[in-house]
This record gives C-alpha cells, structure tokens and sequence, in this order.
C-alpha cells in the first residue's frame, strides 16, 4: 500500500469517529450530547464511569417514532377492534366501541384514558404470547399512516436511530421506557431500534401459564395493570433495571419523573427532550397538545440542566431515508 | 521468542479453551452441557442459535448457592425482624413474630408460605431503596451461616459459577429467575455471579415514587405482590425477559414449569436440575425436603430429556476456595 492510500483511509476512519451524530445539525445541543458521553466514557476523568452504570432509558412515542395524530398503539387497537367486532356485536351500542366501530376517533377518544384502557385490555388480553406477536406483526406489515401513507415503523426519527447506535457503541445499554404496552414495542423494537425484548420497559398487564393440550402457552389476562408513565416510570425502570439510569431522553411530561430520577443521581447526569418544532417535516406542538403534552418540561427543563432538542433547529433530518 | 515458548503458551492456552467447567467431573452431565454449548455456538450447525437468542435462566436458591437449613433470605428477614422489634413492641404478642423473637425458628415457619410472606413485607416494605440495599449490604457482610460459619454469599456453587462464565463466553445472557425477592438478589448478583440488577428475576412488591424534602426516592410497599416461583417463573420470564430461554437451570419443584416452558420451545433446548446428594459437601435432601423440595422432577425429568446432575457425582467441588 502506498501512503497516501493510507492517509485517506485514516482521515475517513477519523471522520467516521468523529461524527457519530451526522443526522443532527452542529448546534449546542449536539455539543452538549458529545461532551457529556465524552467525559463519562473518558477513563482517567474525574466524570468517569464504569460501562455495568451506563444506563441509558428513552421514551418511544414522540421520543424514537412519531406519535401523531395520535399513539400509533391507538391505531392499532382501532383497527383490532374493528376485526374482532364481528365475535362482539354488543359492542355495536357499547361505548367506546361503538364509536370506533363508526369511525369516530373523537368520540372513542373522549372517554379520555381510562376508556384507552379499556379498548387496550380487550384488544391484548385473551391472546398467547405467540399469537399477540403475530398480530401485532402483520399489523405493522401492512398498516399505513394516515397522513403520510408510511408504515408505521418507518416513521423513526433517524437522529435517535444514531444516538441510540452512539451510546452502545460507547459501552452503554440502552433500554426504552414507555407508556405504550412492553408486548407491543417488543415486536419491533429490536429490528427497528436495536433494543432487544429484555431492555423493554412498558406498561403492561398479567399473564398466565397453563397447558393447552399438554402444551405451554402464556396468555396475556386483563389484570395487574401497571401504567409506566409519569411517577411510574421510575418506578417500572426500579422493577426491570434495578439501577438509576444516568441518561434519559423524552419529549412529555410524562417522561417528567423519569427524567427528575434519572438527574438527581450523583455524578454526571443527561436528560434530553425532544421538542416537536416542525411542522413542515413532522408535527409541531407541546402545550396544548392531547398527545404529548410537554409543558412543565418546557419550564422546568433549562433550570434542572436538561437539553431541550428542537426537531427543527437540531435535526438534518427525520425519518431515515428510504431505499 | 524461541518456537517452544509458543507452543507451550498455545497448549496452556488450549487447554484453558478445552476445559471450560474445571470443577465439573468427567461424567456424562458435563458432555452433555458442553455439547450444547458447542452445537448451538456452531456456525453452519442445524442448531445454530444466534446470539440475541442465547438466554440462559438460573434460579437462586439451591441451584446457585445453598437453601438449607433454610432459605438465606429468611435469616436475613428473622434477623431483621429482631432488628426491629423494639420499633414494634405489638410483635411480642403477634405470631410469626412472636415465635421469630423467641428464636422458634419452627414455630415462626409453621404458618407456611403466607406468614413468610408477611414477614418479608413487613421487613421489606417501607424502606427506600437505597435504605434497602444498604440495609442488606450490612447484613451480608456480617451474618454467618449456623452450620458453616460462612458468609452467606460465599456459599455459591463452584461449578454453577464456572457454568455462568462458560455460558456468558460463548455468548449467552445469563439470567437469575428466582423465588427470592428481587431487590435482595440484586444486592449481591452483580458481584457474586457476574449477573446485573437487570438480569436479575424475582418475586417483587410494589415500588412508589415520592419526593422527600425535593429530593426523588423510591419506596418499597406491601402491595402489587408478585410470586416468581412455579407458574410464575415462565410469567416473569416474560414480563421481563420477554423471550424464551434456550437454557434453564434449577433444583426444585418450584422450577418445574420454568423448565418446562424452556424446552417445550423449538430448537434446541437444554433443562438442568442439580440434585442435592452430597451429605457430606453440602446437603442431601429431595422428595421429602421442606425447602427445595424435588420429586416430579425426578420423576418426569429424565423423560422430559432434562440433566439431572448429582453434587456428589457431578461435581468436583461445591464451594468457591477461600484465599
């Protein structure tokens, strides 16, 4: 080999090395995300620490995919209310069926979220472990968006694909803590975002063992309700991690606990919210919004040294480009 | 370096690849671990397991270290209860309390498993769970086993360490999925086995999330009861594992199901009891036994294709030499 060939490959593999982010913009808050993974990978700095700690917790729905109009979970257990609807014609003058069955997304959604609840026990519980799997996963094989005809698992934000990347490639573990169902996000979180189904935190509900014709099955039931948003994701991170995380990202104030837990450890600490600023290529809201609703964040946030993550001032880009 | 050198190095080196399990025997048991370890480690094998894939769940108590005269925890829980008495003078008069103050160890057991159970809610619930792992930090490094005089934590198995690295090496996640309580496992899993407070299963209670003078903390509380023993091994495999082991280890009745659901899945699949046979070394007890009680796995285990491995025949040693 001749040098120059050499120094080409080194300045490349140098380039490689020092952009592990190329989907965000060279704006503060990329800046500080480096630094902070920096120091705590940096062995010798008084910030160091040990990779076993690296925990890194991140929300989903508007924090790794979209999640307007509304939770893409909603979507699917719309559309499986609508396929179970013939095995329930009571549901025909119960509501918040009746209004799904109509389709009426307003009014289904105006029983607010004990009636989610509802529709969401329903539409997950009686099904084995293998079954649900399955449904889930031709359901995201073939369901669209409604306003930009991608599937589903498309709709991921390209520059959390390359944070999560970063982080393990730095030696962290990374895990999603989320409101939606652990059973739901572990059909795809593994081929789409690289977390396996053991680093999935999510509100969940009960399963049984028993034996189907000598066979074992695991039946989800519609108890043991665990909600894993606002005080409880703290509290479900305690339960499947064990250890305090010293990163968190989110862009609600549902992700608002988890973030105030993850910081009010010792040592260096990062907490991270995306805040949705782009209209034009995605969704902008915050405040108002009744998915997603980020305001004490928004006023919180700067004081307890969070960085706010504009989608619009901050990301190159988006969703991943397709092939 | 001179040839000899070399060669004598990659003989040393060989030698330490060709005997993963030093403390094993050379019986059909440890064959029968090494080939599976090597066929679904093979590329190009028809049993090739990928690696994500590769989940290997032990149970604690009685598979990992020793469960006799009775289960480590429930010293900790009588210790504790001792601890606390004066804070609780109504204990005096109050079954299993009372028995537990007067070191009726028999009496205080008698109530079965729901006084066990309430006595560890009582000494479990309540504390933060920094308090909690401080609490039972102390109590490990001081509380000596009646029969041994040994730390308690220094009566692991030998063997089944050496089977944890070997696993790990060739890829696998190791797990604990244990009838033990969470939160007490996590305390030394880490350090004792190599297993982190993620990987770790257990029976559980509820967790609050509360601010104390500004300052987030979680807090244990008597509710949200969770049992991870028999029918609950497979159940809390997967909430929070979320995958089926190719690999399950245990050594009582209470692991049956976890074995069962193990290799009931396809592929190739591997169930180990260790069956306690050695007076002598450790302790000898099976069908009759009032803690890790094994009768229908001996029984059906055989047929099941499970590996029964027997202390006194299997193993070489029991416990970790001391310095």
């Amino acid at each position: 080999m001749k040098p120059p060939v050499v120094f080409l490959l080194l300045a490349t593999a140098m380039a490689a090395v020092a952009d592990p982010l190329p989907s965000w913009n060279e704006t503060p808050t990329k800046k500080a995300i480096v630094d902070f993974v920096e120091k705590v990978t940096t062995k010798g700095s008084p910030d160091y620490v040990v990779p076993a700690e690296r925990i890194a917790t991140f929300d989903n729905d508007g924090c790794l995919w979209s999640e307007q109009p509304m939770y893409f979970q909603a979507f699917y257990i719309f559309d499986r209310i609508k396929a179970l609807a013939p095995e329930h014609p009571e549901w025909k003058d119960k509501e918040p069926f009746a209004s799904v069955l109509k389709d009426d997304v307003k009014g289904a959604l105006s029983g607010g979220e004990k009636a989610l609840l509802e529709m969401a026990m329903a539409t997950h519980a009686g099904l084995t472990d293998e079954e649900f799997r399955k449904v889930v996963g031709d359901w995201l094989a073939t369901a669209r968006h409604p306003k930009t005809g991608m599937p589903y698992d498309k709709m991921v934000f390209q520059p959390m694909l390359e944070l999560l990347a970063y982080l393990r490639a730095e030696g962290f573990k990374t895990f999603i803590v989320s409101g939606g169902g652990i059973d739901f996000l572990r059909v795809f979180a593994e081929d789409t975002y690289g977390i396996p189904p053991e680093q999935v935190v999510g509100s969940s509900i009960g399963a049984k063992y028993e034996l189907r014709d000598g066979k074992p099955v695991l039946v989800k039931i519609p108890d043991s309700l665990f909600i894993d948003d606002k005080e409880g994701k703290p509290v479900g991170i305690h339960q499947h991690i064990g250890r305090r995380p010293i990163f968190a990202a989110g862009n609600s104030d549902g992700d608002f606990q988890m973030l105030e837990w993850t910081t009010a450890g010792e040592g260096p600490r990062f907490g991270l919210l995306v805040h949705h600023t782009d209209a034009e290529r995605e969704f902008a809201y915050d405040r108002d919004s009744h998915v997603g609703k980020l305001s004490r964040g928004l006023d919180e946030g700067p004081d307890r040294g969070w960085t706010i993550a504009s989608m619009k001032r901050d990301w190159k880009t988006i969703y991943p480009a397709t092939e």
